[in-house]
């Protein structure tokens, strides 16, 4: 199944079926338009406070949109039905801090000792963004968006610290005050930009080599705008160099049950 | 030293300088004002993650805007020199659940398992609202704001669980767009009401007869709004009868050095 097949999936319900079966193993952009998609990372309970206290203390790049209790693989807060062991369509794994398999399902990972934490992710605001009429040259190339190191210093929490990762999109100098406006609604997608313009600023010292993602062209009278990226946290928790990390693929998305407009990201029946 | 004689102390930090003397034990309603004050809770770590995910799910009642180290008695993302074992006028200490002491500083009670967790209040909105002109009938009467216990279930986290508690301000129907407006803009402060007008839909019984706070009068044209309270968070580490839990007294709240407009709470020098 291929994420054309899904266009016709309408709910959010449906296409966590077909990825719990197994039938959808790709990225999630686009897919159940207006719900919340979510950053994942799923780490053993000793790190779990110091991961809450240091995500509490970088909103912006990490936003955290939901906690499951300790070994219970429903994420009940965000869905009345969401397994995170089986619900990505892609997961990775890291132990000690380095890549170590990409697998379709965690069943044969799961221990009793496991956290999961959902973070909020950058899809929302970026439909927001095209539904306003700005372009995203990332969607229009077709490639991933271009995601740098920064010298922006965190805020350490525990055993985690670092610099803040950002994703950059170019946008014409008319259109920036809009696309701050329209992103800054979403405090729970990362909000509004970190930095707009100069790259150097904030340490990056070739827009044509990104960290992750892919370079995307910037035509005449566009500037490059920063958003604070979720990557940030999947960073900072390899090089903590935890024993065991498992995270979403990237671009592989939770696909919530929360609506993407919700003042707070907590599902009621 | 009373309340008016602080009125001239401008900064946060020189009022923490007098608390942390013992010079001021007073409430701290109206002072340092522009400062984010905050509700404290101080508990063992080994109650601290699940604390998290209770106040992470009920951000209304419980917004997070900081945790320290465990440990760490500085509260060091709210201000360069926040001590939080003598910068509150006056702590209450329960112990499994009851009440059991009332003191003006807990360096003999401090230990190194103990996690501070703090939480944005309604004095925030509060002033804002007075700013825009809106009376606030507990200020004007010069009483300690009515609370109630409602039937608003709360999303339990691991042993925390329980009903949602809310402060009442009587409006004029006329009034009430505008406060439903300005307090939205404080979501670290409780934000928006979540409900105005029948005291019985949320299982109030009478208004006259406060669980916490002094009753304030309605007068003809009122209508009484009911915003999520910060006694919501004391209330479930009480119920859930942990050994020990350090709270600030009513009204006795931490200053931190945090604008009250700031976006993320989190001080930078």
């Amino acid at each position: 199944m291929t994420q054309h097949d899904l266009a016709g999936f309408r709910t959010a319900t449906d296409l966590r079926a077909a990825i719990r079966a197994g039938a959808f193993t790709g990225h999630t952009a686009g897919l159940a338009q207006g719900r919340l998609q979510c950053n994942i990372a799923i780490l053993p309970q000793a790190y779990a406070l110091d991961f809450l206290r240091f995500c509490l203390r970088n909103p912006k790049p990490c936003p955290i949109v939901g906690v499951a209790e300790t070994g219970d693989p429903m994420l009940r807060t965000l869905g009345p039905d969401i397994d995170i062991r089986t619900d990505l369509p892609r997961y990775n794994l890291y132990r000690t801090g380095r890549f170590s398999e990409s697998v379709t399902d965690i069943c044969a990972y799961w221990s009793e000792d496991m956290v999961t934490v959902a973070l909020g992710c950058s899809f929302t605001f970026e439909r927001a963004l095209m539904a306003a009429g700005l372009p995203m040259r990332h969607v229009e190339q077709d490639v991933t968006v271009p995601m740098y190191r920064t010298n922006l210093r965190l805020q350490p929490g525990g055993l985690f610290s670092g610099e803040m990762v950002v994703s950059m999109r170019p946008l014409s100098g008319g259109d920036i005050p809009r696309a701050v406006e329209i992103s800054a609604r979403y405090p729970l997608a990362h909000g509004a930009p970190v930095h707009v313009g100069d790259p150097a600023a904030i340490g990056i010292g070739s827009l044509d080599q990104p960290d992750w993602g892919d370079a995307v062209a910037l035509r005449p009278g566009e500037v490059p705008v920063f958003w604070a990226c979720g990557v940030t946290s999947q960073n900072a928790l390899l090089e903590a160099g935890i024993p065991l990390v498992i995270t979403h693929a990237p671009g592989h998305m939770l696909i919530s049950d929360i609506d993407e407009h919700a003042e707070l990201p907590i599902w009621a029946d």
